[in-house]
């Protein structure tokens, strides 16, 4: 395979298997001077990590993190940040399960795909590094790319915004900031998040997986980031976010809805604030015109299918054989995702803004416009 | 602006503004031996250009292509392709009109955060690179891609599904491609499509516009395209769809629909054929299984947002005076683009998919690897 | 082919052969608000045109540059700059002499390879893409990065350092401005220039060819340009100068000089000025440490092999045939092509310089760092 | 920093610093099936790690390398390999030498362009990213790239051509092969190599440093390989080799030394050999004409400078003073490390040819040319 870099100027590197040694992440394109410790990256990792609730995998994985390069004392150094997370989780017994399917491919699931193209040298241990095991290495490469944010005042925020249809009302954004955790679910309308629970342990029962809805938000970021025409920041961010395994929808602001809106009734219509500041009545764009930032909330959402993996019998091909067979329940598995993909999304989004950011920024300091705006 | 550039084998290169001289297109990484002359790459352009029907924009362009590189004797050379459009609908009196609001920035449109970023350097006539001017050279660019893959036994064929919230039936893919070009609309469901014109020319009568969802089908890619983790194959149709000016959001397969479904109903089952070939009995999954092809047809949908560009006054900012101020009613416009946009759109799907097969057939080169299934 | 872009955030992008319609560049990376007409690119390009004194090939192209996008009123837009060149010395007369040897590669010439990589698809006439015609594409996309560099007082300056083995001496960065464009051959030093100039015309009476050393120096560079460790300053400066036609090496500062040096003899001792600037006694290091600028000139050296087109037979192979055979003298060529590469090579320095500006000024943005030194 | 990774397709991406906790190596683009284990990686790290030789420094690191992600029951699976080299030898005392010149930056030495760019961030303890250290993650990378050129029964050799000076008589492949590794100094002229031995040593004693020539030849390698116009195969290469720290010069077959000869004696003359292949009769174009490989052996030669780190009093500066100062002789250092960056320099030209054989590869089956001298 030969996608495994994110980036342009902020680039993330990422390695590791789902029943490997273990990840391995290089992050290019950091500051000197970023006070930075595992400490800054462990909480991101905490949220993504499984077995911590009863709607998500049993797996048990510390993902702890620990820092190999690019920081001396504490702080950032310019070169580029190392980190490695060792798997922990191996057990034989875990690995077994796995090889009693292994030509077996689950339905719905990436192992088609990689048999087709890596043959039956594929790691079939979990799914290898077609696991959702790799989003760790998001997770904290998206961690550094957040410790940057920070500084610029830029905070990304996201959320279970839907759960197999059942949809949280819509909230101000310090809300969701501080009920999103409230819940296993992340879900920062608390009444709607008990429904969405109540419903994933029914269809756990049953032994199936739900998908929804992930809105992630970013404030604070400043007019100007994006590229025309082909590294629009949404074409970036659309990127990032389908490239997470689960994905197979992003839509920016009004997004699909846009659809059945007239043009009047989209346009975001701008006026002046008391501080003499452009601002916009709505948000429809969120927060990007012509693949730049307006200043508005940069708002994404995603569509995550229901995990593929399931405790019910299902028709699969054994690729050994090249025969029809019956794919047994399989029990290690997440109900759904949804909750943890939270802090894959938020990853992603702050990796593509720095990125964007680095560009924005040297292209100013050579353009030195005067903008009368400012 | 840093992102005039696609693709990482096969790359387009563009540049060109809505009333400037005209666009230049460098094609990069097109295989020696393909026939190649003008007469291939117009019908692409002539589906696009506006001024061919009552529901787009007046604007009169020939989008006359010219290889001035590349090709000798009508076969390309292995060397990148070049060509150029000049413009020729730049009288003076349209350039006048946009003059006479260049400093009060179209709501809903880039006008704004180009002002933000280039200051009052953007070319305001006819907003300059924001146009939707510039697609005319991803169409010609998409056009060589699309040559390409015709060799490849690959077809890549889209049409407007629906239009403020009229959505077309469901419909084979050789009827999709039979019927698409009877009408205006680019809409194959023929009496959804009538519906769907009427409803635009009240809308234009109104001086609004509207949007809709176009539906892109690539049939015979084969399975195995597409690199993980961070360069999917659907990480990059979403970022080349996403790409595209009015577009807002993006959908693969069953798209945000899968997160209304449960595991056991999203899966795709695979079965057996009479060839001995592994099929799939459903295709949610739009022919993309953990960022790789699976040989079922691609499909992907694509938010189309109304034209913010409309007949109606709406209130706005003069970035000069820095005041608040009534932009008038504009003319010269298109009801909706959805139409148009249909060429662009597909142009974005085959630059991808020959970048990844380049890629792909590459590797398989070097690993040659036993599949028994081949 | 895969490599007609050159630059990460900078990036200029070209197409063209030496006997089709033109050639076409487009540059991406350029500021809003640069004054830029085509009277900024035409003297070097004129530097770099044939045909215009007894020592390089008679062919006669006008090399007229027109811009025909990313400007509007002689001044960038942002937008990404296009412009073509047209070939005008395109007689049947001379294509005709091409095609009468168009099976038989010309020894020590690119033909061979391309036949190799392209088969007999290659465009044979003048040899295509792997004519040093492509160079005015490069000169043109050079000239707009020293535009920029001019802002930033940053001057490049290229000139022949040695001929034959007939070497100039050592002059100041001054001098060497003043005298460079007084003779034909471009060499500063007066008198060596025409040693240099009459061993010329004699190897052209021979019908023979040589090369030479050309010298590039970039003065004003910050400090603190270059991306270790991959994307050092040196390492995309070797790229650029190597990917020259000609070139056969590359040396930086004492080059291969340094191998017969001592360290305490090579190292660059620094020492305070008395504006209170470090400053350093020698500069082997041609102003880069590390693959980061120091604030020294940049010194570049490159090799230009005697260009392989003579007037005298060579054995060859016809490829249609797999047969050895005679080539005939070839009488439309350059007997050196060294005064008119240096154009050239300015060209890549500059583009380079360009790029890793904008890199690091983005990251100083970011970073923010303290020096006190500055 | 921004340029942590090399390679197109196949891609190098490393981290670590001199004194930090270790370095990881992510290759992207390995192909699945590849039989590799830690052993296939230790005795190119072995040839180059230091301690082992009187001329070598005295650091005592193991560089053992471990793989933690990519393969599978010690086969490579097709996703990234990762691997980790933890640093052993960074006790307390060492660091300590180097805190007590921390300000004071080596001339000749990366440190003080670091403290431009970096300021007083940058991790000062051997000198962090910017020492030597760095090159292991090259050698594993590329001791990756040459197991896959293997089995395309393409080798790479290095050896020392030149040191100080004193150069090696020319000799054939196989013999370089089996001498190379006789002695210290890896170079397989035996008698010279006792002379670069002894005179390494005289140089030791007096506290000084001495560079060299490292010459490194790819036998096997297919005609084909390389991108024009950008990405010609020795531009790539000179970018490899200039990004290696000490390297001032890189050269291609006859090098520099082709400026001294005509074109007549300079084009390497082809004839058809008794298997009815196409050979020349010399190679001074080092395998390479127009940036693509012509089948013959590509030869390039590379300028090491004596290393900085000098056991002699010199002046510099006190940066948090910006006063001038004596730097005391400094006695863990390398006399030479031109026997040890000869395994770093293989590295880098594996990697560039993998790279380019994968582009190479994947458009020769899209463009599937009818080539007769096959």
């Amino acid at each position: 395979m030969f996608g495994n870099t994110f980036g342009r100027l902020f680039r993330v590197t990422t390695c590791g298997e789902s029943y490997g040694e273990g990840l391995a992440i290089i992050v290019d394109g950091v500051p000197a001077g970023l006070p930075l410790t595992e400490a800054d990256i462990q909480p991101d990792l905490d949220r993504r990590r499984p077995g911590t609730t009863p709607i998500d995998s049993p797996r048990q994985e510390k993902d702890q993190v620990k820092i190999i390069a690019g920081i001396m004392d504490g702080v950032t150094t310019g070169a580029p940040v190392g980190m490695v997370i060792y798997n922990v989780d191996r057990q034989q017994i875990h690995v077994d399960q796995y090889q009693s399917y292994k030509d077996i491919f689950r339905p719905g699931h990436a192992e088609y795909t990689y048999f087709i193209k890596y043959g039956f040298f594929t790691d079939w241990r979990g799914a290898g590094r077609a696991s959702g095991r790799e989003t760790a290495g998001r997770v904290a490469g998206g961690a550094v790319a957040k410790k940057i944010l920070q500084r610029e005042n830029i905070e990304v925020v996201g959320y279970v915004k839907e759960l197999y249809g059942i949809r949280a009302k819509e909230m101000s954004f310090e809300k969701i900031k501080e009920n999103r955790h409230k819940n296993i679910i992340n879900c920062p309308d608390l009444e709607t998040a008990e429904k969405m629970i109540k419903k994933t342990l029914e269809i756990k029962e049953e032994g199936d997986t739900i998908g929804g809805v992930i809105e992630i938000i970013a404030r604070g970021v400043p007019a100007g980031l994006g590229e025309p025409v082909f590294d629009k920041l949404d074409a970036n961010i659309a990127k990032g976010m389908m490239s997470i395994g689960a994905v197979k929808g992003v839509e920016i602001g009004a997004g699909f809805g846009a659809t059945k809106m007239k043009g009047s009734e989209n346009n975001d219509i701008p006026y002046i604030d008391k501080d003499g500041k452009i601002k916009f009545k709505t948000n429809n764009s969120g927060g990007i015109l012509g693949g730049i930032s307006n200043g508005d909330n940069i708002v994404v959402r995603i569509a995550v299918k229901p995990t593929p993996t399931i405790s019910k019998p299902q028709q699969s091909i054994d690729m050994q054989k090249m025969k029809e067979t019956i794919l047994s329940p399989i029990t290690r598995r997440d109900p759904t995702i949804c909750a943890r993909i939270v802090a894959v999304a938020e990853a992603m989004l702050a990796m593509v803004i720095v990125d964007h950011l680095m560009m924005a920024k040297g292209m100013d300091a050579i353009a030195k416009i005067d903008k009368p705006w400012k």
